[in-house]
């Protein structure tokens, strides 16, 4: 049976990716780095086969739930750039069984509910790229792969890679140079440690993909904010390289705070940063102010949650402050069962309303690290059963 | 007796002041520009007294409680400039009364509360600096005067006049052409009303003399700000000039959002914006969206509190939007009566979280509309007594 089935990790950028230049083959207006965390607690799995005696042509679920694979679609671009690129082996080999013509069985299933508001396209995409050039046996190396997870999900190439990752804008009008690839491993500095604070929202905000155009479209200040990004990619490898916490720490939270001022500066302004957002910069920039140094740093996607990126030693601090100030009212994840540290001597609690916010505006938190790269699984974690639908429907 | 009584108007910009480029002679990096607002609604109230038999030199009460006038304060250096004008005047013509030589009484008085949120330094700086210029009979224009009104409180400046005015940022050292001027007089476009609408808030934010200094420390967008600035003041100055509304309001939005993002670009960042204005905000845009066309502008300052620029016939239309997404729930002043109108149709309403807010998330309101420069009062409205203390204290 042609069948593999592949976990691939969630990443959330120090960097951020907000802008495209070409919206067709998904090019960026500037490059974006990240950090991949922890599969062990955050993963999309993908179980994709390949049977000649399919039916109907390609399928695919999502987490139980079937999605149409249209030709020209995101995921049905990805699926036949993926074929062309089996064709050729199989053109190079004729012993090779005609994968590239059967048709596809695709299953998908995120660990992570959609609420928690983490990106499930990134890690899903990677997790579907991967699958499939492991099924294909493709010789292309992960950064050439992240060209095609690229075009299903911008950031999803980045998932591609373990660690701390840059997708690198590239200049090629074809986008073959706009590409995934390592700073550095999960183990250069498996000490990073990141906090995701779920946080309730009434209202659903403007989605990525149009508040990014209308971003490029109307924002005088982005044309400012590409200027400064290269400085900040560079500084921020570095850091990375060096294990310089610090630095890392300020640029991540200079970066998120100008990608949300970009957003403001759209017309009509978009606001992703609710006021439990910002009262939980408040708290960070004070634990940093009262420890004397930046122990912990924050970023925000086009949400409301959190995540905070901290040493290991230094996330009882973090969990210090977070649960003091922000009681959660559901399940909180935590596989290093940290112990919350005392607020910092100096603490100025007058940095959140009094009494701190109320049970649930912080819903969850969720304790995880820098992780690896897409893993493929054993034949026992497929998602696919015998006659080729998922095991377990939505 | 020597004695005058001034008062003197608020002033809302629409191209914002955000950065000083010399903060002890109170020099912006920007040009900004603003609608004196009527002071029949909103004003300060500045009685000031010279008499050669007081005693214990100058005396200073605000809304009835006496401040330290010190010589080197910002009070203190606008009162001697002042006097160093009138000294001139007295040297040239022997017969004028020694008042430059004579302790002063003061007494200044907004008739608006400081929780209204509105920058009553602007009105009460304003109304001071008048009320001298009047005792000292001073030949200095309304331009002259607000070079001195602008170092106690930079915006003050602008409140010199009556109208559309501009704050003219100069390049002298000295700050000698860095002056407040009128645009347009308030009989140019009386149609131009405003909506203040005082958004409850949970924390005391950032003052704005730290939060702009911050902002010029520390925030990389703010060059890029300072570059778009001046296109932006030709062009709400044009706008003004042909009363073109929709343009008008363009621009204050945008402004507004650019200033906002620039605060959020600082280190630590700053949020003057709540979730009750980001609300604001999407039911404005919404209205705009709907109606076909601009009829309403929101602006914010160093606050919550947005103020809606509309024509007087577009009113109804922003009532009928507050009103029915914002419930207040102290009384509101609008002493036109105006009437609200039903939304527009193909108005969403999704933009506000269901239900709308809850009642006082939005105080109050006040519906006024551009108004003249100061006013000298008769002598039945001074605020002080025969012994030269105010009538009323706090």
């Amino acid at each position: 049976m042609h069948e593999v089935t592949v976990s691939a990790p969630v990443n959330i950028a120090c960097i951020k990716y907000w802008g495209k230049r070409n919206t067709k083959l998904i090019l960026p207006t500037n490059s974006s780095l990240s950090v991949t965390l922890d599969q062990d607690h955050l993963r999309s799995t993908t179980t994709s086969r390949a049977d000649q005696s399919f039916e109907e042509g390609d399928r695919l679920w999502l987490n139980g739930k079937e999605e149409t694979v249209k030709e020209d679609g995101r995921l049905g671009v990805c699926i036949k750039e993926l074929r062309n690129w089996r064709k050729i082996e199989e053109d190079k080999d004729s012993s090779l069984p005609k994968l590239s013509q059967w048709p596809l069985r695709v299953a998908s299933y995120n660990n992570f509910p959609t609420a928690a508001g983490l990106a499930s396209s990134a890690s899903g995409l990677a997790a579907l790229v991967a699958s499939l050039a492991k099924l294909y046996s493709l010789p292309q190396s992960a950064s050439q792969l992240s060209l095609i997870a690229r075009q299903g999900s911008g950031s999803a190439c980045r998932s591609l890679f373990g660690g701390f990752v840059a997708w690198r804008e590239g200049s090629a009008e074809d986008g073959s140079d706009s590409l995934a690839e390592e700073v550095a491993p999960q183990s250069h500095w498996p000490e990073m440690h990141a906090l995701i604070c779920v946080v309730s929202d009434a209202k659903k905000g403007t989605s990525s993909t149009s508040g990014m155009q209308r971003t490029v479209e109307t924002s005088t200040l982005l044309q400012h904010r590409l200027k400064i990004v290269p400085g900040r990619m560079d500084d921020i490898s570095k850091a990375i390289q060096s294990k310089d916490f610090a630095t890392f720490g300020e640029i991540t939270m200079k970066d998120s705070n100008s990608f949300h001022s970009v957003c403001l500066d759209t017309s009509p302004p978009i606001f992703y940063l609710n006021d439990v957002s910002k009262s939980i910069i408040a708290v960070i920039e004070e634990l940093n102010r009262s420890s004397g140094e930046i122990v912990a740093a924050y970023t925000f996607d086009a949400g409301p949650n959190a995540v905070i990126y901290a040493l290991e030693k230094n996330m009882p601090k973090v969990l210090g402050v977070v649960n003091k100030f922000f009681p959660t009212s559901e399940e909180s994840r935590d596989p290093f069962k940290t112990e919350a540290a005392e607020l910092p001597e100096g603490f100025n609690v007058n940095v959140v309303r009094e009494g701190g916010w109320e049970k649930g505006a912080v819903k969850s938190l969720i304790h995880t690290r820098v992780g690896d790269g897409p893993r493929t699984l054993g034949k026992e974690e497929s998602l696919l059963g015998e006659n080729g639908e998922p095991k377990v429907l939505a």
